[in-house]
């Protein structure tokens, strides 16, 4: 019996994994990630360069989505089909061989392998390492702290609605907004209502090549990319201010 | 002129801290770390048979506070003056040599080094590597994801107020209650007064050697270690429940 494996990338910059997820990827037979259908993957981005000669890859492609809007219940279904599939495939797989999946940043935190993890449960020893959140990467990205002292951190997803973004964003000291893509306008239009869009950043490709950092207020338009963070940062209780 | 290089060392595994990281602290001529009094240092432990021979060592020891209550002026003030001299001793060695900083976690979610980072600006080069939060390894030990879909999550200090950590409480999916130690009877009673107390775990070092995790309705008493986090899991969306 092998194993399923999956390992965290981290934020996008290969030093960032961790050296346990480093030494799994270079020594894996078997990869399994996921990507659009048609581009490269993420994921498979990271680990380019490290994978051993002779591995064989699996790319988990996601159903192809142009018609359906992402919550209908018939993208949800097919969503499903496509999981139920692959932890399949792979549980066939682990009968004979270790399998090595990738995630980007941190597997159990809003990661699309749990789908696969809780779906292989009693059919196949599966196992998670850690990795730095794609958030971790962004706040170091901007050289700030993002929370002190008794901060309370939100992390919120730009695919709420906008009430329930706002109610968030008012009773936090520090937020991360996930998601933001094409949900920019929305988080944007919170945040003002919240009072707080001036001490937004948005960070795009956090730690990854084309990363860029700026001030929300400044941006123009609508067009985010997928790998996109907004943050606003604590200030918390500080030695210094107190004093 | 030198670099202070702070490197985040994630949970608590050795493993489990950046390619990065590893390389630095393997590199390093002089490393600097905080500590208890009397105490050999959870940072310092960390990194235990990894440094180089002939590494000069300082170890930055918080000021006793057996008398002061930790949110005094008096104490406050005393921090201030810690994290000052401590801040100038590095910016002199910085003049001649490269020092890193070691730092358990991510250095800017909530790390002492963030005091020096911000005294630091403009007298000396210094970055940061990120590092896996404790709270990430604590989530990972459980071998359940902590956040799925939309789900908000929040992180609290269990250093707050009861009727703040309450209020926070009722508004979250997932909940990470950090600084649980001798807060353990507050968390608890706010845990239960948000009806969420049969859901939350308690994970005591994370990743480390003598790591425990246990449902919280199930520890007696109001013992608990400084490095100990309480966890809710986030239900959230799943496309297997929806269907
Ligand atoms: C499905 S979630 C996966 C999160 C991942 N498991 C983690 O730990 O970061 C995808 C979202 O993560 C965020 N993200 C992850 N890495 C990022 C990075 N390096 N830069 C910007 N955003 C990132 C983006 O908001 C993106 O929409
Ligand atoms: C001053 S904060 C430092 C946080 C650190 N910078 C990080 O990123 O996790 C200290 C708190 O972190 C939490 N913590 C950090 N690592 C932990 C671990 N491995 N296990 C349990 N708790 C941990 C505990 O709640 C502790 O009181």
């Amino acid at each position: 019996m092998g194993t399923i494996l999956c390992a965290g990338l981290g934020p996008g910059d290969p030093d960032l994994m961790s050296v346990r997820a480093d030494r799994a990827i270079r020594a894996a037979g078997h990869v399994a990630y996921f990507r659009k259908k048609g581009r490269p993957g993420q994921a498979r981005r990271i680990v380019e360069g490290m994978l051993a000669p002779g591995v064989t890859e699996y790319a988990m492609e996601y159903p192809v989505t142009t018609e359906l809007p992402f919550d209908s219940p018939e993208y949800i279904a097919c969503l499903a089909h496509f999981y139920d599939d692959w932890a399949n495939r792979l549980a066939t797989l682990a009968q004979t061989k270790d399998v090595l999946v990738l995630c980007e940043g941190d597997p159990f935190f809003y990661g699309s392998f749990m789908h696969l993890y809780t779906r292989l449960q009693g059919r196949a020893e599966v196992q998670v390492i850690p990795g730095i959140p794609g958030m971790v990467g962004c706040w170091s990205a901007t050289g700030t702290p993002i929370t002190w002292g008794d901060d309370v951190l939100v992390v919120l997803m730009g695919t709420l609605p906008e009430a329930e973004l706002l109610r968030h964003m008012q009773s936090a000291d520090a937020l991360v907004i996930m998601k933001t893509g094409r949900n920019l306008p929305r988080v944007r239009s919170a945040l003002a209502a919240a009072g707080r869009l001036d001490q937004a950043w948005l960070v795009e490709r956090g730690t990854m090549p084309g990363e860029r950092v700026v001030p929300l207020s400044e941006v123009d338009g609508t067009d985010c990319p997928y790998f996109a963070i907004v943050l606003v940062h604590g200030q918390g209780r500080r030695p210094e201010v107190i004093e």
